[in-house]
């Protein structure tokens, strides 16, 4: 096994990661070349700065492609690329992986030289415009090998990872798409549904939306096209983690309809023995809530956060934020996270900050004694 | 019709509500008195200065009670307190609003002098250490009266609200719970199960947890017990919209399991009419998700949220948050909003500033000019 090289990387798809590999690897020098079937989003990337457009005057084969384009393409521009010998090593980048292995596999005999892999990074911007060196910073980037990849072209492709700050891990391929159908995919419909929810209520109840409906539906923001293509490649796990929800989703709405209550109802006419079930069941499944989060992973992959949080009282003044932090600096406390908590149809705001719990003393003191309102 | 006056409010039941409406209240040098079935918790809302632990030396009756226990004690408390004619008015801050009004009416004849309420503020934190006199600053407070209720006695609680800094609103109890339902109880049963899916999930899964899903499923850490108790009496409703996302979800899913691919599967083998209806029915549950959160009120209930998006890259060393907003404070712009997507598994995240369109520009060139990686 040599030690891997990169010094030529082709980059097929110059959307956001395309565009953001090609930002990173220039960083580290490295000859990166931009293909894009629209030519202008490829002359786009380049002048952002991610490499140049087209293989003119490359060492051919180059060490990497990169394969950026969406789902449904991947399979047949890996198995061009191999066919033509354009990179020793062939990875892509789509947030799907059992898919296009399946198809490219019916395209080609050897895929010794792919690897599959996929950066847990993105946002809810898309195209070379929203591209950035740093998207995968701190971010897992899964490779997905199979037992007939050469391990060598395994280590490029890690490589590639670390010169894009993003932590290199294994999985399955299936076991991947089983994966992000859990943590993401699945998620990102439930936002979806709830969200949906809100369409046909009055303003008068939309007016009641605090920031808990706020953080469950922010993901159901994103471009609907986008997440019907990821679907679409990866539909059954995606199904089977819903069927998971519904079946819990059936039981509370069962509970809730035999009602949680001892007595009857307003006039307190007889004990309800379905009663206790009922509300064993509806306890069971908010008390799984609490354990599945606790289970995730916190900052720094850490399980809990440690953090105490001081919160204190902002106007929408302008550099009112700024003005508390400088407070903070000057205390000399670091901040470990941050959250507004808007105050809906008025100029006023609560900030939460976390800190860690032997600084909160001091950072609430210090805050007081330069005028803030804090609680602790 | 008097100009309501509060000089003396009697509060039962010293939480994290009754406290802080207490601290409220005494901010504005109104005579509190506090009462508890537990007799240390009441000492420690006094203690904490919230108001005077019992109603010796009050000129009974008082101008108004509030009733901050649990909604299946509620009507009991607010019967109680109006045959004794401790108060002039009633009111409860119970988060359900019409099974307490049937059981109250099934109690007492004349309901005249009680009306409903119910301030949509708290937190994952309870009882009077927790309290605070701005808890409910710029927050909704919901007052449910119904035809029987006397004018005067709405507007003394419409004060109430006032005095703590909240925005009063009105609706029928029926209306209030459905609205409760939708914004928040079935959203909060809904994140309690996608939390709930990670339990069985194995860690290396876990570990590919991002930012989206730790934003869905935030509010599911709250207290089940607590929980249990808010959906054993607002069940109807809850269950209703649970029911309507179950239609939903039944919809995805049976499009996921139809397939929603034009051809067969890896070996593309001919076309399949079905998969045009199954992927217009998920695109159409994402659209409505993207329309759902549109509608959504924003800060200072502004349908849409104008701001820019400015990422700076933070590392976990000690004053890196309090240092970019100094910085931000020397470049005079006014940080609206912010987030920091953390880094899972690497001290290093980005700091996400939402502000005015006009002042992006100069706020990126402030940053940069004093090191700071920014991306606009």
């Amino acid at each position: 096994m040599t030690i891997p090289q990169l010094r030529s990387v082709l980059i097929v798809g110059a959307g956001l990661l395309g565009t953001s590999i090609g930002l990173a690897l220039r960083l580290h020098g490295i000859d990166v070349r931009l293909i894009d079937a629209d030519e202008d989003t490829a002359a786009r990337a380049a002048a952002h700065g991610a490499g140049t457009v087209g293989v003119q005057g490359l060492t051919s084969p180059a060490d990497l492609a990169v394969v950026a384009v969406t789902p449904g393409a991947t399979a047949g521009v890996v198995a061009d690329l191999l066919g033509r010998g354009m990179a020793r090593t062939v990875t892509d980048v789509a947030s799907v992986k059992e898919r296009p292995r399946a198809e490219l596999a019916a395209l080609t005999t050897d895929i010794s030289r792919y690897v599959g892999s996929h950066p847990m990074a993105g946002g809810e911007r898309s195209g070379p415009a929203a591209a950035r060196a740093d998207l995968f910073l701190g971010r897992p980037w899964v490779l997905t090998p199979g037992p007939a990849t050469a391990p060598d072209a395994v280590e490029v492709v890690h490589l590639l990872a670390r010169l894009c700050g993003a932590e290199p891990t294994q999985m399955a391929p299936v076991e991947h798409d089983r994966a992000v159908a859990l943590v993401s995919h699945a998620p990102h419909i439930l936002a979806a549904l709830i969200a949906g929810q809100l369409i046909d209520a009055d303003p008068a109840t939309r007016a009641l939306c605090g920031q808990g409906i706020h953080d469950v539906t922010r993901i159901a923001a994103s471009d609907p096209g986008l997440w019907r293509g990821i679907l679409e490649r990866n539909a059954d796990p995606v199904a089977a983690v819903l069927r998971g929800v519904r079946a819990d989703l059936d039981i509370v709405i069962a509970a809730l309809e035999d009602g949680l209550e001892e007595t009857g109802g307003p006039d307190g006419s007889g004990p309800r023995p379905a009663a206790g079930a009922a509300s064993a069941a509806v306890t069971a499944a908010l008390a799984r809530g609490v354990e599945g989060r606790r289970l995730m992973p916190g900052k720094h992959g850490a399980a809990a956060t440690p953090y105490l949080t001081v919160s204190v009282v902002i106007t929408d003044r302008p550099g009112q934020l700024a003005g508390l932090f400088a407070a903070a600096g000057q205390v000399g406390v670091n901040i470990e996270d941050v959250r507004i908590d808007h105050a809906p149809g008025r100029p006023l705001g609560l900030v939460e900050l976390a800190v860690q719990p032997g600084s909160a003393k001091d950072l609430v003191a210090g805050l007081r004694q330069r005028g803030w309102t804090v609680h602790d």
